[in-house]
């Protein structure tokens, strides 16, 4: 069993020592949250708990840490989290990179979800707004950039999958999925693929489009013209999977390797496959773009590129620090990366 | 593509609908918060301010709803939920079905991670309780009963994982895991295997020694001797799986069938299986423990034995709900089942 130490974070990193706001209360008899009220300042509690609190943190020797001393000057040392779906591999390894990012910088994460609407994600950043954060983190979504720039006039904000300017409090962070569609395909092409299927994404939805775009860029490179038979409509999730190999199957147009918009979507396509007897990579190659965790697991382990959505989270969290802190946040891209496993092979 | 239609929540229920504080607050030229303020009457701010936002609210047809009136009542219609890992698929199928649980209740959830860290999972709750939420949710973890109780104290608490009796402010919410591993042994032994090898959970925690329990009291019903070599220990985690692969085979002890202490390790099985051209189900059956929304793409698709995870995040929201408004929980435990897909055959 693999177990962390007490002071360390997922990653590693140290997280504040010392005795907690919970055992200070638990010695003074007082509720955590009055312990809270106290060290902030904003109490309006009785003399006699005041002095039991004062006593138990002499007790245990209790500092008063970074946390306590930013919630006296006014700052609620939270950050909000825009997520769109709590049960997504995808935006959760983001997730994991915002935690990171702020570890051992006394902010915590507040998560909410608004599940690819804009009105719920605009009503649950106004949560986050009357919940007092310092900043928010917003995870794509359907929020327009006006949307954001306007709440960003209120406070800090961080948006991914967004291509806005960077405003006084609002920056954008975005790949280049354009780029990531031509590298899948021309990965395939060296290979010396031909007939190259692709399952897209979401129809209107700008990575799935950019996807595409990068696609064809790669096949008019190779001087192979662009047949609209050898794409079918995904949905970014297995059951679009599923059934777009089940499509491309109907329409009898020979193929030897798949491009799928994405890593669930290729896990999707290789379950259809396997159900036909279809062998990957002997009989057909298969790409995905994400590189989900479970992408190393799959069987065989799926060739994909390699979005880097933990260091995108990360880095969110430290732009976002950056713009709380009144400093211009300065971003420098990760890149898409080609992770070549066992789902491609050369055509025989 | 699949879209879902701006009122409803992923499952459907209606939200509550209407102008926005976001919209209210544009067209009055101030900020969300000032508007939220107002709504909840604890705002200081100029007269000028405060007629811009009724004019708003006019002008939009602007109807301040349960979360509004609520607030006004000093409820602040948030309820905090720790979860372990935000990248774990198993918990977020309970994140998932805690919002769903609260979705048209007007209540918003606030979502911190612990990290299976006694004191991070305490400091986190301490942040929920600062920013004042109605009541907690806590998805297992390594706090003690007595801990939770001492907070329940002050916030109503649901604990899943837990077993502590229901306190006035305080429900547990924990499946029977021991008689998980049965039902999955169980199952291999009536498909005639009686080889069958166990890799554990991780080493101290508590569904991973129930779960073995289960295992054990299978085969001795069977009366088949328990074989301590056809045991290694995993992690709950993919890369468990493969070591304890790899561990079993150089035992050279033969197996039939392999029960995996949870869905995750029996990926990763999967995947070492397979590079040993070890074919599941011909060669040897798998059976995982969980039922991952994942389960069902694996090929060949995974039987496991089904904890109803999400099941368990809804209810846990009602009984929070509950909790709130000084109504005792009322419990109904959702059942484990056993979930027959391709990786198990009978013993040839």
């Amino acid at each position: 069993m693999k177990t962390r130490a007490r002071s360390e974070t997922s990653r590693g990193e140290p997280i504040p020592s010392g005795a907690t706001v919970l055992e200070v209360a638990a010695v003074a008899g007082v509720s955590p949250s009055t312990v809270s009220r106290i060290l902030n300042g904003t109490a309006r509690v009785s003399e006699e708990k005041r002095q039991a609190v004062e006593r138990a943190i002499e007790e245990l020797n209790f500092k008063p840490n970074l946390l306590a001393q930013s919630l006296k000057r006014g700052n609620s040392m939270t950050v909000g989290v825009l997520t769109q779906a709590v049960d997504s591999p995808f935006f959760n390894e983001s997730l994991k990179g915002i935690e990171d990012g702020l570890a051992g910088t006394g902010y915590a994460p507040l998560i909410v979800s608004g599940h690819w609407n804009a009105k719920e994600e605009a009503e649950r950043v106004g949560l986050l707004m009357a919940r007092r954060v310092d900043g928010i983190i917003i995870l794509t979504g359907h929020m327009t950039d006006e949307d954001i720039i306007l709440f960003s006039h209120h406070v800090p904000i961080v948006a991914t999958g967004h291509v806005f300017e960077a405003a006084e409090r609002a920056s954008a962070i975005r790949l280049n999925n354009e780029m990531g569609g031509y590298m899948a395909t021309h990965h395939l092409l060296e290979l010396g693929h031909r007939t190259i299927a692709h399952i897209a994404g979401i129809a209107d939805h700008p990575d799935a489009v950019e996807r595409l775009a990068g696609y064809r860029r790669a096949l008019d490179e190779a001087g192979i013209p662009f047949d609209p038979d050898l794409v079918v409509q995904g949905d970014f999730r297995e059951s679009g999977g599923v059934v777009g190999i089940a499509q491309l199957l109907e329409r009898s147009r020979l193929f030897t390797a798949i491009f799928a918009a994405n890593d669930q979507t290729a896990y999707g396509a290789r379950l259809a496959l396997y159900r036909k007897g279809i062998r990957v990579p002997e009989d057909v190659s298969l790409i995905g773009f994400d590189d989900l965790p479970a992408s190393v697991y799959t069987t065989p382990p799926l060739t994909t590129v390699r979005q880097p959505v933990y260091e995108i989270g990360r880095m969110a969290a430290r732009v976002l620090l950056d713009l709380i802190a009144g400093r211009p946040g300065s971003l420098q891209l990760p890149q898409l990366e080609l992770v070549i496993r066992e789902t491609t092979m050369r055509l025989r």
